[in-house]
């Protein structure tokens, strides 16, 4: 069965209790694909001003489980196996956005690839690279 | 000027948010090395029952870091530039600790590798395994 | 100076002996891509009839260089600093084709990601995902 | 049935041309474990004398590839799943050698660390650390 853009944001908000702390929205959801949003609040920030790296990680993270939710449905027993990022740029005080796109579905791993974006429109702005594989239970 | 476990511990819990809120500990520092733990609270839980992969990147990242601090001393400005985790094992619900070493100082890039451990004494387990880059201010 | 797809094909077989074993071509070049090809032969064929994992990671490595040159022009002591690849398919005996592209270039780093390609046109599949960073000469 | 670290150099480079273009050597293998050298030739040096990135990831695969065989037996289709490398110093022209470490061996996945080291003894030193994933058949 398919998942809602919001059916997916409430199951992680409801699995991942830091999901919820930080604000965590799913805005569009289809199969191999998820793009959510994180609100901007001030306890997200490090010195120097910007939305710290853990708060970055656990964005992405979120996002490529909503990617993979969104393609295979309700499979909660799916876990994250790696995730490498990479940190481009410091991002403003402001909302971040993720786009999230599964590149390969397999029968056991789901590869997906995370975009953190900052920044609205013409001026928004890659903040950081992020990819990892999500083990699937076996069927 | 060199950095004890609990100079460090209070600059990290100031300046990352998060690092505070999962009650980041650091129990040993020394030029290249940090110990640390995280002390366990049912809000870290995922489905399963498990500490979830953002709170052990929240770790990892700290760890980094902390070890970064007691190598070089007060380095307010290093930033995470990449990090690398793979999940090895779900944890036990309990305390994680973490052993973060710096295997390459260079003048532009620390270079570190930590281990994330569940349980005491000889029934430790490796449950994660992260490497990273901390990107250095230009001296 | 800017350099032609053709210039850069050259000073990487000149400076990467296994560059030019491989057989690999630049196809194509401008600021921050460069698409390139490795021509098939038998020789880099493993248990199973695949290309072999050193051979992709080989060409991945040659295609960042390719696409740092292309933004640069020529700064021989650029070196990797690191390479990531995540195999997701196992490529059909056949060329291999690679584009590049530089996600984001910072004075010191530029950050590099990669998609190798089998078959051709609407047949065409990702293989392999590689991000890397390349570390840049002070200026 | 277990193999010697003989039959694993013989397997490999039977298996991989490039491991044998290369001259890798399995020094030792045990359950979990391989050491491997890599003999110096004219072939693998990069501009400014060091050995190429692609033969070290090459011999970092082929390490991983041995400690695998070493703890299971012959597997012939376990295929790379992920590597990743980071480049910490260039290694003066001179033998490499490896240490490649089995430290989570799954039903599905064994994950490796290898480091390279360049030179002799006392002088030894660590010049790129790897991780990496070996998917392994279903049995």
């Amino acid at each position: 069965m398919s998942l809602s853009a919001s059916d997916i944001e409430i199951l992680i908000r409801e699995g991942v209790p830091m999901a919820n702390d930080i604000g965590f929205r799913v805005e569009e959801a289809r199969s191999g694909f998820a793009k959510t949003r994180l609100k901007f609040s001030d306890r997200q920030i490090r010195p120097g001003g910007t939305i710290s790296g853990p708060v970055q990680m656990a964005l992405a993270d979120a996002s490529m489980y909503a990617a993979v939710l969104a393609s295979l449905g309700k499979v909660e027993m799916a876990v994250t196996s790696n995730l490498s990022i990479n940190f481009l740029q410091r991002p403003a005080p402001g909302d971040l956005s993720a786009e999230a796109v599964v590149l390969r579905m397999g029968r056991r791993l789901a590869f997906c690839e995370v975009r953190l974006l900052s920044g609205e429109g013409s001026d928004q702005q890659l903040v950081a690279h992020v990819t990892g594989s999500y083990a699937l239970p076996a069927q």
